[in-house]
């Protein structure tokens, strides 16, 4: 039952002589017999047993459209922080966070903050702005070229939105930003993609309006992704136009909390984020300031089945302290959470339980599950910056053994 | 079996009141039985059968350095790209790459790109250096004492390097770099980690070099990490002075071979590349250049125990394209590979076994599986950007059902 | 006639008795009495001759506006290059263009790339944006009470208005961006300024609207500039978004001409400048890809009574090149020219001359003249990217003995 | 009395036929009757008098080396602010700054910052690095190649510095830092240069050294510039490993001064710097992170002949603010002062008169000229952030008419 017939495999530039290449390690099916042939294949190949990489929980059938050459996969330690209790515009209660993580201390870290931040009253959390971007980029004959398609697109929208529409029922076009450099013309399309991530939606109805346009004005699309998009990449443009959902969350603890529960104080825990997040982060050149979002960010991605390569996207977190009132203040900007509760990995068997965990599968929980990835980093931070605030945090991991 | 006792909980600033939060949801152990009790709380608490998770193929005790509050596994679909002919400085011969991911047509993309570098005779690798950084910041007095401090760092280097010595066998103190800023002192440590990605191991030194400072100079550390080192943060010192291994990879492309494999041409590949890659990134604002280094890394890194969070450092790829006497040229240059063959994710079974896979698993391995992750790269470029280049991504995309 | 009353001088935080320590250098006036006077006490007080500085053609008063504690004039040579071909939708015709600068070299380097274009049929430009921005930063009580600042803004637009009309007769408000961030707000103003560089008008307006919001919703402005406007510093934000005009200008120089007045090729220039300009300043981390832009930025702003700390944002210039059947295509993307043609250093004497020189004092002329920067940029661009090409460089400083 | 033979004009390019477009406009000698010639031609292209550019202080033969075609001088407004009391390694004194510029108000407050310091105790400065980069780009055959390349540097140092030294007496070598990618070879070489800026001096012995590597590995020169140096462009290469001097400067404002003098509070003025400086500036995606560093940066270097484009270095300044024990403290990190006290500009005679005012004149000089950049914009900083905190900015543009 072979999935990629010769048709896609050129739309993906496969030729079956390429392919054949790795099907001399055995054929490219789909089914648990033809993983487990691949498999041994693959062991003769590298004469390595993967004896457990084998030892999995569901149907291979089932990740046909997430990965070719399928032999098993990779098993990702689970553990759980919290609960955490969230007040978010769309996430409302107690959550009990799934996180797939290697690394030791993480869980038991993000747990802290969690506990923390719940004996305050919670974290508040909201999604400021939503809408996945595509950029292609289209080469044009220059200056006066490109002014006729900029005028020919303002002329002719509903006929781009009807290009839209043609590949997708979900999603609909926000926004077209031009970009003219040159003989270079990016187009920084934005789409609502409902509750999908969204990106190969944004791919196809940019790639038909890209079509539409050559069709019309003689541009030439170079590149379906002109990198203005910018996808995986850290990109100032996303910081700061957002890409995904932008999303913010906030705690307020109690200065006798910071100081039995934390061991430190308010002023300690700024300071160092001062310090550390903002001037650190301002001298080292980073997008972004904060002391691990990627961390939270990654072990949450993992766990719901999310592209774990958009962590670049979520490591772009601003982190701020204040002390109000003697208190702490603490919150999380998250510019680019690139997040989908349909579609993508979120479908596998594993990924889809950690999704039920926190009651964000399926329609109308990309949001809420946007702002259980900011207040995740919220706990994050603060336990972290709180640990190194108390000059503890090498000393934990060498306890710990790692 | 509770492995977190209260000394340990203290360390990393866990008391054992907020345990108990977690323990309300059971008990914390790490035995297969600890995990399905805990799997079982958690259920109760959620709502959810969590069954697949609990279907994994080792012993959860295997894990216990690795997480915390387990509940099982998440299990991501393990495929295989290549074999992939590599002449690198470490790594000699042909490699099947493990890539566990969920993103569809990925594994087939990066294979197309390795077919077409065999035949054109392998990819080239060098690793160009090797560290891994912590960047404490310390507190001064200001300008007067934060040059006493520097003065007193130039007479001792053998006590410091005592100091680092008193921690780790395996690490060396290469360099300190002093970033001073007003009543700040950022100090850039460089070590040399063996086979370790090292992170923790030049957190631990480092915080002990500091105590040491401390003691001398009354300069007080306020965090072991002041984000110049900068560790999963999107930062250009890592861009320009690197992280971890900097790695370039390389490959020729014969004009016949694009055009008969990839269906393009040199030019065409060289100008999206231009447009895309370098002109695109560079009005993003983007760190690196690239079409989707991270997909690869985050693949590779998620397969092999590396610390996902690190796809960051990977995501600043340089990748460069250039018509050599009719050929493609393509290369890529990662500043900030930051991986390791022992240690960490590295020992859990799945993640053995794929290391093994490419022989990388154990000591004097780390280099060479920089310059694999190098070369994969540098296959997942040339195969995006050549079906760019033909204009079918947003198409193949759409066929394979994503 | 003391310029400088009580009054303003509280405004701008100055109380009588600081303003008497410098009046121990004599008298603040503004006549050239005064001037003589007061430079006669600095002469006093440093012990140096202050002979050239006082030699100057112009009646101080006419400067009243433009410095405090006048003594002199710093004199800055002024040259010409060109003249130039231009043809933009706003400067059309041959400019003589005024430059001021002490690097020798390089009015004679810009004149020479004019003088190709001229035979090439001369520069292209198009202004592709105006606007003039300011964006205060405002403290709330957190994400809620952002929310209700945010939702009051939507509803009081013409409030807002309103507001910014009490407070100048030419700006009007184009847009409002809110980047809101724990308890802070920030709100990126843009604004049409007419010929104005705009900046003043643009901080006034700001203010007034800030002071209504503050009055409505509780919001606190913390800063009338929270640096997301941003105005000299380097910043992705005006890159990406634009600040002042964004003006695009281009030429095509044939492959003979190339050859024979610049002594190289295009595919010299073309590799020049993706190696140099492309790949090395991504490798840097820089904003913009040029080779000198503001150099050209900097000699016709200081010229034309612009404001020099604005050079900042021409230096975020972007220089592309490519081989267009056989010629040479070459373009600057600015972001950022923030030139006015009335107000500021305009009114000066000498500084009016320049601007008259290429017809753009006064009003309608701002984008004339953004667009004749841009063109004098790429001349400077062409130039030196085609000596070093060439491998001169260093050669040409060196005879002339620079 | 022709300056520019044919053989220069090759040097740089320039043919005597494109020299001859320009000779249109008159001869291009260098005293003051074919200045005054040259001129008259322009007004005739023009049309315009160029009354005022003609009434300059020194004979024009001075700027022989500064300017081509020339026509007169732009006279920018001297004023002077301060005196400032400075205690740094370099600088020891009470220093009335000469400040050119056309901004009203600037020097104003500039001065009220200086008041304030001096009140305070005066300024505390230091240079923690000097040294002057220029990064040439070879072009090699791919990584063996570059690792041969960078194997034959490793092993003739000397010779290296021979050629150095062949082309510069005050030039010296410190650091190569080389940045190998895919068939390009950066390499950063660092020189002290004395007191000279010293690009010029860089760059021809860059090339020196580069002819050397050419004839003896087979690398060839794409660019002597290639870009990583990097000059007048906004670079995180420079903020990180700094350009020409790297300074600090510092101040202790009493709280009771903050209060009387400034009209506003330590904490206000710390809340300020943390919303706007580093929160408002890592928002915009911005290098370094101050308030308008710039103005400072353009009004000194221009009265004392610096280059102006190089205010982008200066452009990229770390200001910091802390309340210590109730007292305002605060703080410039400059990573790139690229300033020098002979040579280039600083011959002229009016900017040798405000070197000469701040003594800085010559050899011995330029880290005491760096430190005084340094606390001027010290100065400057303190006195706006102190404005913004009080809410006044806004209304002083206001009522100073601007």
């Amino acid at each position: 039952m072979p999935v990629l017939d010769e048709t896609i495999l050129w739309m993906i530039g496969l030729s079956t002589d390429i392919m054949s290449d790795m099907a001399g390690l055995k054929n490219r099916g789909k089914t648990r017999e033809d993983v487990e042939e691949r498999r041994k294949a693959a062991e003769s190949f590298t004469g390595v047993e993967l004896t457990t990489v084998s030892r999995y929980g569901f149907e291979p059938e089932l990740a046909s459209k997430n990965v070719e050459n399928m032999i098993g996969t990779i098993q990702i330690p689970l553990g759980y922080a919290g609960p955490l209790s969230i007040h978010g515009d769309n996430a409302e209660g107690d959550f009990l966070i799934p996180l797939a993580t290697t690394e030791g201390a993480l869980v038991a870290s993000i747990s802290r903050g969690m506990s923390v931040i719940n004996t305050s009253g919670g974290a508040r959390a909201t999604v400021v702005s939503d809408g996945m971007t595509r950029a292609p980029v289209l080469r044009t004959e220059g200056i006066e070229h490109t002014k006729e398609i900029l005028a020919w697109i303002d002329g002719h929208l509903s006929e781009i939105d009807a290009a839209v529409s043609s590949t997708t029922s979900h999603g609909k076009l926000i926004e077209i930003e031009p970009f003219p450099e040159g003989r270079s013309l990016y187009l920084r399309f934005t789409f609502s993609t409902g509750d999908a991530m969204g990106m190969n939606m944004a791919t196809i109805a940019s790639e038909a309006v890209c079509r539409l346009i050559e069709k019309e004005t003689g541009a030439q699309m170079v590149s379906v992704s002109g990198n203005m998009c910018s996808d995986k990449k850290p990109a100032a443009i996303n910081m700061i136009s957002g890409r995904g959902k932008t999303v913010l969350a906030e705690a307020r603890i109690p200065k006798d909390i910071v100081e039995s529960k934390l061991h430190t104080t308010p002023e300690a825990i700024t300071d160092t984020n001062y310090r550390k997040n903002l001037i650190g982060s301002s001298m080292a050149g980073t997008l972004g300031a904060n002391a691990h979002a990627a961390n939270m960010v990654a072990a949450l991605y993992i766990a719901t089945g999310q592209d774990p390569a958009q962590v670049v996207g979520g490591s772009m977190t601003l982190t701020s302290c204040e002390c109000v009132d003697g208190d702490l203040y603490i919150s999380v900007r998250m510019p680019a959470v690139e997040v989908g509760t349909v579609g993508g990995g979120t479908s596998l068997p594993c990924q889809t339980e950690a999704l039920e965990m926190i009651g964000c599968k399926g329609d109308g929980k990309a949001k809420k599950l946007a702002e259980i990835v900011a207040c995740t980093v919220l706990a994050g931070e603060l336990s972290t910056l709180a640990a190194q605030a108390a000059g503890q945090l090498g000393q934990a991991h060498k306890t710990l053994g790692r």
